[in-house]
């Protein structure tokens, strides 16, 4: 892995290896939510992909691409949610073992999921800190391999095959919009974008109260996030270094939307769609509500990044 | 109209004419839901429809059906739900009227569904008798056609191409589920699985608050439902003259399930396929939950019969 912005043949290669891995998922349209935007809108829904989101992709590819030698001995990541399903699932699928640190903070419904796919557990304290001590801690002890769940360009490469997919069915897309948390599905649609779409622009939507990407864009380094108090629980990361190249150079805006924003969008998909998206999947298109001017007319894909929802505690 | 059971003839020239006014909805599978339920389950996702309900085929069709004349009159029906909106709309396609005879009962959010496609709405008091009063003043005083939600042979057979769709995609299914309320959708598909099957049979589930329908198979006659008090708000209807000699014939068994298993049932459906059912749609899956010795290993089609549900009042 290097820090340099990965080619066309990584992209085109990625592509080949995921597909048989993952779910080709649907692409759905609503009369509706055109007529209430003003846009053509292509809903690429990964809330049917395997584990309930696009993270699979990402983890799939990742853990085909170890050694022999380091799949021997396993793999080991940090996360509270989807990245830690997808990696149980992924390890799982071809044989070795999955260690996951999650924080004492997890609802039992998400510790359950990733115990259901065979992920070995370890809770941490809540901090990104301990949680990276755990998670080092392992890798140290056995030997297992350290996947980040977004700063990790076979990660990253691996996000971008559902832009692809996207792109393979509607070529004359005008802009992609995707949330951005930590930047993996972000920086892998980009390069998508870039290499596949026809003057195809990514725009990301981000939630107000974590816009640490929208302030790394204005700044050109990577900023922190204070609080990340948003429902958007995927979208509470930062951008690492890995990522950010690729977003600096080839994303074309970032929308910040506050929480009623994403709440209604999020509404909006669940009553007119009929299916089942988290908050996070919900911010691209409550960026698209804000600026039905400029989104005008044009063909929107747009990603819906994962469907993994507490049923018992929805905002509306 | 006439009370014989439709030829194969009727049911493949209903199917050519209904195809390009609604959509072919997707057939989702679930590796969980199998897994769980030992059974492999091709769910026909009729809450996709337009309109968000399979209401949508058979108003489509009676209306294609009328007469030049009969057109022009427009058209009268009374539901408080799915045949509302789907009258409305089909009507307002052709550009005729459609006269909509509500209960005082309904919620603001399906009466502005019914508003929203060009409905003309009459609120009635809340019981059968005084809603089907309602509706045949106004066909005398306008001239309009009146369209029953379940007991019409135009109705039944636009039904039924929601299965002929899914058998289409999986020729060799064992058994169709589909809930029973007025008894169009379970007499239509028992019609395409006999023209179109390959020995499939037709199961429904019925809510054991409501059996009419069980009731009536077992004495031979159509039978009423005294309370009807089942969260499955469409399948409180009973069966009628046109549709009841075709179940007696072709439906092999109603399996009834109570109130929690319904609510089980569409949970699961919602975590587990990401996909917003209402509760009558999780009826069928609910009469295979109760009777997993019976449908193992069996291919088992299952139409989700719709996804217009009040986001704010769920059962858990």
């Amino acid at each position: 892995m290097k820090q340099s912005i990965p080619s066309k043949n990584d992209v085109e290669y990625t592509f080949k290896k995921v597909q048989s891995f993952v779910h080709r998922t649907p692409v759905l349209t609503s009369t509706l939510l055109n007529e209430i935007s003003g846009a053509t809108i292509y809903f690429k829904c990964e809330n049917f992909q395997k584990t309930g989101s696009f993270k699979m992709r990402g983890a799939v590819n990742a853990i085909q691409n170890l050694s022999t030698k380091q799949k021997e001995r396993g793999v080991v990541t940090h996360s509270s949610g989807n990245f830690a399903q997808a990696i149980a699932l992924a390890a799982k699928n071809i044989g070795i073992k999955a260690y996951i640190v999650m924080p004492s903070t997890v609802t039992k419904i998400k510790r359950e999921a990733v115990k259901k796919y065979g992920g070995i557990i370890t809770i941490s304290k809540p901090t990104l800190a301990s949680r990276q001590v755990a998670a080092n801690k392992i890798a140290k002890e056995t030997g297992a391999t350290f996947l980040h769940p977004s700063n990790n360009t076979d990660v990253i490469l691996g996000q971008g095959t559902a832009a692809i997919e996207l792109l393979e069915e509607h070529p004359m897309l005008d802009i992609i919009l995707v949330p951005v948390g930590g930047g993996g599905l972000l920086a892998g649609t980009a390069l998508a974008a870039t290499y596949f779409g026809t003057k195809c622009k990514v725009i990301a939507g981000e939630p107000l109260e974590a816009d640490d990407a929208y302030r790394s864009m204005l700044s050109g380094k990577i900023e922190d996030n204070v609080s990340a108090k948003t429902i958007a629980d995927g979208l509470r990361t930062t951008l690492g270094n890995f990522n950010f190249p690729i977003i600096k150079e080839y994303v074309s805006e970032i929308i910040r939307v506050d929480e009623p924003e994403i709440i209604k969008a999020m509404q909006l998909i669940w009553e007119r769609m009929n299916i089942v998206i988290e908050p996070s999947s919900a911010v691209p298109f409550a960026a698209l509500l804000k600026n039905k001017e400029y989104f005008k007319n044009k063909k929107i894909g747009i990603i819906l990044s994962g469907g993994n929802v507490d049923l018992s505690n929805l905002p509306f």
